[in-house]
């Protein structure tokens, strides 16, 4: 099914994002792999590429694309090659992009910006904690205020770029009797002192990323790092879920997509009992309705990105694209490596890798659990 | 999530055949159910409304609607009442007057068609044979030429509106030797000798619409009476299913989406252990699911609505929202009569005949498994 | 995989009854259907063939088998036939016989029993009501003291031989101040004044089955037909749970079986596209998927029925093996109309009343979610 | 539900077994799983335990314990610490075993078995090709016969304990022309020159096991350690069928229990949104059909070991255990990450490792696509 949300623009910038991972990324993957970190030179050639600050305004370095759509390109094609690439990178350009550009003063725009855009800042979030998981409303991490400054005291972790970032948007609690609506939004340069970081986590895959636990000692954050409005974090992620969801969604099925475009091409030359894989009819249905999932898939989310691009997509309709997505994903990944046979075990083949990476999908960012929940309570349930 | 396809122009067609719906049909629903068939004054009712022949041009008394999407509007709002009637009517509207308008004579056209939109000449369509399901390549019903007519022999199964119309469009074998190539379509009037009808079949559910087995002895048909060419008719049947699949899935979406509307409203009223129904986060999340699912499913459709109104639509990609929505239809439906209890099981909840309509949908006009083969090997499987 | 829960005795009461199923039932099937009811003649007969009273000592008429598998063995014989047969006379020679054996006194056994195992006097059991569904607690019926009588109001719903019965044993509550700890059971006759019937409940399937509504207005229940102690209905009716639901997971899992064997049977008899319909791989790899579920699902029930003739079967076990069974023949009987392509929506085709008698058993007697709801608080949870 | 399948001689093995494990195994676990082999002093004090030997007479220094129930008490407690562990061993003791000792001459197993009941001689069993995965007949290594010995060359892969074994037992083409009939079973003793191993294949999970790929290059091996009759290879393999399948099903089911306690456990002590993570309705309700599904699922486990020990299994009804408790396995597992929230995808949380484990085993030692085939087959299909 040809796909209509996308026209010519969009299509040739693909071109250049797909060149730059063929001839930056790919063929260093297995070293970042290795590393457990995509390494600050690939983040700089991103930055050269102009990759990192679609989302910024030109004044600062950006390319101020204007067009949620080229973000939405440069997701796919990152996920088209690991979505672990996609996630440490749309995490610092589409993600954190947002705080930085439209909560954030003058000054600190200056100050951050370009070298955002550079790729010599790199950023990370930090809203989940040890205790409370997707639950924020339940953070513990505090930030008091001490004059100008405020001090801050806590922990968070699954932190995708944790341990390489030199900025880290944390969210903090500065008015503990007031619930969600005393939560406040700090921009923690990881220079400061008292600021930790654990060993790279050990995860089950996505091993480009480099994800870490960050500590906070008594951190003094000067106010001018404050993010926004005091009190109004809660607010000011609310309000950008939108994004973040449908982001996820975009990298979630590029993904599977990709893997199975490439499952594809394997079944129809791998040979058993005589004839190709993919020629068994039990096979031959099962990629027929993989196929389908992912083209029905495909067009929510091109439908939700549409909307996003005229402002109208809803933090709800977002997290159906998630939730819908990363069980496709999964479903999709589980039956492509059964369909490798006993190479789809091996992590040499890429369809291994795929569905290790994939299975954090169900439960970053909002479990699957908690995006049925907000739309159960949408339908007034 | 708001759909898009649709514009002005639809949404008032849209409320005149809602009204016509519950004017025309809907008080008389539980008549037609009982008497196992629409009767014929729904059908000149419908007529009258200008609703039969949107896809016949004006000069035949059609409404030369000129754009699918009205046909799409009209399926959805019969099938909100229920399936039956939108496969009743549809089977004469939708799959039956692109034959009769692009395939025929000029006397042909002017021979049937005036009566055809004033639901005068009530139409259906026989391919499915006792022996040979879906299996279009083994029909057994044969004409031989005899001299200007033409002699037809055998019988025809599970054709809706078989026991009421006034013509069925037949397909027969003409030249045996040449297999798919020696298939021809005939117009056959109900009233010329040999034409038999068996009863009404006793089926699951879909009691509105009258289905019958046909048999043809020695029925003699007059060459004026081809519709077509002759040996065409395998390409005739094949060049028109992508508009048969799409409205098949047009209505399956319809229905489930209209009956899941219904169930929650049920659930929020409805109460148990001292809570509604839908509040218990078990259902609250299958509900959430079962709204996903409808809204991804609808993107999809939509998006093969559009492609087929600018003549784009593959029989490939039909064929997949054909069996992906019946599958989604008859889960959903599965889940709303749980959702309703022991009521999910007493006919005159609607909830319960939903359940009983729409099991057909996965096996008629091409089961999912015929769709997954040919899916399949349009993959080159 | 060869059963072992039964011995040759058990197998020779097997032949016995399936006898008695082909020459009294079997013939008369499709005129129970259309009567909505198995009628007097029918019971007379099973009483006189000893299949009524297993249950019950020898001196009041009964059986007296004292090996719960003779029982199981009854279940899955009606079974085979039907699934609505096995409901009709399991709720009385399972269900209501413990109540009448265990709970009575001297003088109501030899007032009712030998009645009951004549099929002179059939039986019916009242638990659930219009607004209450599976919430015995919520009960609203009440039994209020008047000397040595009771008066009873209240109605109940989905009663299976609701219509034919002769006794009815009622939960009514009796001390509403004491919520479950408040209910006592009542032996209804149903030629008490002030007892009425709704009609027949115009269900999905188990046409068979007679199935009504039930209404108190002021019956005077005289204090010997009280079953049981005085406020302690809901434990009596708690400590039956588990014969009730292995009963209805032996019948489930029967049902299912002899379904399945009659669609081997037919895909490899029917021909498409030059085959067996179950030579196709993905047909077969489903059927081979179903053989496997239904031996799963056999070894489980049957360890059940080995445990509950030992005495030691849990009623949250026997919940267990309740919703799986209903998932499991709910999931295969869909299937199986499936693999008859158009004709398993043909009501001549035992497959398709098969499919919609089923369709209830994840609903009656304790749904799916409060079987789950129990399994999951006995997990501590 | 309790089983039944074992009594106090089992139990009692069992209790010793567990010892075993928490002493010897479970404080290595960490450095095997990082060294990727279970080191040789691990096997000693295994064989030391006595666990080695069970299938093995008593002569050559076995327990020669008579009844496969002690064999699947090993599997249980080797799957409960980690699939990997089963596998490793289990491919030594209930897989080689009976080939070992069924199969040879005297002469042969004094050579090999005391030093295999020791844990001297790790053995592996090499069937599975690069090129031909589970299609035993396609196997491309050949050896041909050389006076007294044979010449061997070909290559196997995925063979578990492949890195470190001495003696493989390796399926070789010996009459071409004969197809399966041309099969014949060598003990190659890894010190043989020509004789090569590749690296430890880098496997999603089982870590603890060395799995590797073999290659003999002219490998001379002595008429002396042919096993079993030239050319009778394929019919030695199939006869071995119902235990190698029956054993996977009972670690597969093992495993899943294991994990499924512990994270019951989790759930219980885990808070999020103010409750314990095991107390939402959504997640209670997951965990009470995955406890059923267990539950059913050790049933017909129990009842295939049971028929093995009576020597009635037959290898379709243990390759319905096979693909069944592999689908189970591996479901269960990934709602067990997910009950884990971002812990889930914690290498160092169990469930982490436990679902990479268990992927594999819907593929190896026949995939469930080719168990489905067999029992298709099995059906008449």
């Amino acid at each position: 099914m040809r796909r209509t949300v996308f026209d010519a623009d969009h299509e040739a910038f693909r071109t250049s994002v797909r060149a730059f991972v063929e001839r930056e990324l790919r063929p260093r993957q297995e070293e970042f792999i290795q590393q457990r970190a995509i390494d600050r030179a690939a983040w700089k050639a991103a930055g050269q590429q102009g990759l990192l600050g679609l989302l910024i305004p030109e004044q600062y370095g950006g390319g101020e694309a204007g067009d949620y759509r080229f973000t939405a390109v440069l997701h796919e094609e990152f996920a088209r090659l690991s979505v672990a690439f996609a996630s440490s990178f749309t995490i610092h350009c589409e993600v954190v992009a947002p705080y930085l550009v439209e909560l954030t003063t003058e000054e600190q725009r200056e100050r951050w910006l370009p070298r955002f855009c550079a790729g010599e800042l790199v950023t990370a979030i930090g809203m989940t904690e040890p205790s409370a998981g997707s639950d924020l409303a339940a953070l513990r991490t505090t930030a008091v205020r001490d004059g100008e400054d405020w001090t801050l005291n806590g922990s968070k972790t699954f932190i995708t770029n944790g341990f390489g970032a030199d900025l880290v948007v944390v969210a903090a609690r500065t008015s503990p009797e007031k619930g969600a609506k005393g939560i406040t939004l700090f921009a923690v340069e990881t220079d400061m002192p008292g600021f930790e970081r654990g060993l790279k986590l050990d995860k089950v895959g996505q091993h480009e990323a480099d994800t870490a636990e960050l500590f906070f000692h008594d951190v003094r954050v000067p106010g001018a790092n404050v993010i926004g409005e005091v009190d109004r974090g809660f607010i000011h992620m609310m309000e950008r879920l939108p994004q973040e969801r449908i982001g996820a969604a975009v990298l979630n099925l590029a993904h599977a997509a990709q893997i199975l475009d490439e499952t594809l091409e394997y079944v129809k030359e791998r040979k058993a009992f005589g004839q190709s894989v993919g020629s068994f009819q039990y096979n031959k249905f099962r990629l027929a309705e993989m196929v389908t999932q992912i083209e029905v898939t495909q067009a929510f989310v091109d439908q939700c990105v549409a909307a996003h691009v005229q402002g109208r997509l809803s933090a709800v309709d977002a997290a159906k694209a998630k939730w819908w997505t990363a069980q496709v994903q999964n479903e999709v990944l589980d039956a492509c490596v059964q369909l490798h046979g006993g190479y789809g075990y091996m992590n040499e083949y890429r369809v291994a890798r795929a569905w290790q990476d994939a299975r954090v999908t169900k439960i970053w960012a909002g479990s699957n659990e908690i995006m049925k929940e907000l739309i159960g309570r949408d339908l007034g349930l």
